[in-house]
């Protein structure tokens, strides 16, 4: 049986932060319906069906317009039959459709009702619109992303603000479902992201008032961590930060006299001396090739790998024996990455068509084949 | 109550991903002992004490040398009455001191037991040292970070890599409670930094495929995305992705040809040619001060936000409405960023010394006065 086998999540979110999370919860188990406005559905279906596509497996989709009286009814039935509730609107916009908690309440006191906004529903900033360089910009990331010597950049690869929420919204869902079996009480949660990512920066906070308020410079400068490009311009990737990897490293490199230097002599020295030391490895990691660097390095037991690109994830020898990729009609899909000896996890479906469940799911309510093709007349589905 | 109360977590982890995991599980009400090497303890409380303080609050220290018989007598007995293991060892090492899952599971088979490594428990890199960078290389983000037309670069700010891993354990770990409690059996996890993150880079990855595989300068490139400095050198944060923000962004700059062309109409055109768009911003947004643009920005509904530093972040009247940052004895705590109606989250205390809890602990083993001294006198705690 799956963890969330039996819950039921309604998905009124669109792009990522919210489906991210619903994915999470699909993957273990939970039946999620995403909730969408006809015709066209969730807007990044359309702007990057590619996204889409990877973060709505397993999900059933009820097109569902929530502005017209025979849509609402729709909605207030499968709230009155779900656990969870997820929203994405700018804060007070559900509340006008009918939908604020304390309506969804009213039908169903049970219900964990999980309302995720760029800055919460509280505080100055509660409507402001945003994206996830924003919300790195308010939360502080942004203060430190980048080039250690450059401007302030959202350079991280991934959707660090957005994900984080992502994360934090599916832990925060089950805690609360752990606290309604005890208590027999659904919650309200307000999940704003900029707070999330607030609280992955605890720890850079933490260590910027433990290290003085360095400047950036100094603070993000890292000797012997980062890509240094090899020979055939290729790049080697180090992470020598504690002091017996430093020492491995340079002596694998061959620089002896570097090793011994007392101002390299511990972790937070070599973060001070950072451009120093990275400079001294750039030039030398031009004298082989990565994979000579590699061999070398690795056998040194030196923290050391090549970086992948999309295109050599799927021949990754390490990934596929891990299984965690998959081609799925031409498009990825990564596996829910814990490995768990019994707990059981979803397989990874296909992301479901605009409205794709409708007559299931409208029929599970009650609805006759009449009556749904009369909301199909009107519109509202 | 807390969702968590009632479960003990062993935590034996160091440095960031196991414990910036059981910060959450102890935000959620969990508690966490930590067992520490004596007499230095977690590495990180050397090396970057402001880091070890704020992932640790909430937690019981146990130092306890498990090398010694008597310290494998004291882990044996914690683990008999805990229900969640976490380590963090190279694969193999803590089976090698008498504490694999097997052995754990023989004195306890409710434990969940969760283990955190850089490429998990089976694969060819199994063996492979590693830190953010080096997952971050693996798993394909460290290909599409960094400045779009420059070279790979771990500069998203926060390590991505470690967090999303704390996320995806203290997930994976809620959902084997709840299996627990339907079964009645515990479980193995095995955890991979890599695999979290690459499951992170899975919308990308759709991304990619859906978008044709562009070179990184076209596929990261973002029109109207990033920070630009305004006349008085701060920076303004725009995240104007869709059409109608893009819209409003160009009329409230007096950009009205700039709304009109056609080659920019749509959000994956203006990613495509992000780098022009982004030039002419980039002059324009130095014709006025920050101050200015965000009201003017603001005022038209535009992503827009300032980038708050470190020292900003306490002065932030948002994020002070939000209750999300106090310090403490000079430190910062970021509360668990989640915001319930009902479910309790524990308030964040300070970090415990090595072996603060030591007497606690083992008085609830039944250790009497006298055999904990004995203990202190053969240094096995």
């Amino acid at each position: 049986m799956l963890p969330l086998a039996e819950i039921r999540v309604l998905d009124l979110t669109n792009l990522l932060p919210g489906p991210y999370c619903t994915m999470v919860l699909a993957d273990l188990g939970a039946e999620v319906i995403k909730v969408e406005r006809p015709p066209a559905g969730d807007p990044i279906r359309s702007a990057f069906p590619g996204i889409f596509e990877t973060v709505n497996r397993n999900k059933k989709s009820l097109s569902l317009d929530l502005r017209q009286v025979e849509g609402k009814a729709v909605l207030t039935k499968l709230i009155e039959r779900s656990d969870v509730l997820l929203e994405g609107f700018r804060p007070g916009v559900l509340e006008k459709l009918g939908f604020g908690y304390e309506q969804a309440r009213a039908v169903n006191e049970r219900i964990i009702y999980c309302s995720i906004s760029g800055f919460g529903q509280s505080g100055p900033y509660r409507d402001v619109p945003g994206h996830d360089v924003n919300y790195l910009a308010v939360s502080g990331v942004l203060s430190i992303s980048g080039n250690p010597d450059g401007p302030p950049a959202a350079w991280g690869g991934v959707q660090i603000a957005d994900l984080s929420t992502s994360m934090y919204a599916a832990v925060s869902v089950l805690a609360a479902l752990r606290t309604r079996e005890q208590t027999g009480r659904g919650d309200y949660l307000d999940i704003a992201i900029t707070d999330c990512v607030l609280s992955w920066l605890g720890p850079r906070m933490g260590e910027y008032y433990g290290r003085g308020k360095p400047p950036k410079s100094e603070f993000m400068g890292r000797g012997a961590y980062g890509a240094f490009a090899a020979r055939d311009n290729k790049y080697i990737v180090v992470g020598a930060l504690e002091n017996h990897f430093w020492q491995n490293l340079c002596r694998a490199l061959g620089l002896e006299e570097m090793a011994q230097r007392k101002e390299y002599g511990t972790w937070p020295q070599r973060m001070k001396r950072g451009g120093e030391i990275n400079a001294v490895l750039r030039e030398h990691f031009l004298t082989k090739d990565s994979a000579e660097w590699l061999a070398i390095l690795q056998k040194a037991d030196v923290p050391c790998t090549l970086v992948n690109s999309f295109d050599d994830l799927s021949g990754d020898a390490h990934l596929a024996a891990r299984g965690m990729i998959h081609l799925q009609e031409g498009r990825p899909q990564v596996s829910f990455p814990v490995k768990f000896n019994h707990t059981q996890v979803a397989e990874a479906g296909l992301a479901p068509q605009v409205g794709e469940h409708n007559k299931e799911i409208l029929a599970g309510l009650g609805y006759g084949p009449e009556e749904i093709e009369k909301l199909q007349a009107a519109g509202a589905i």
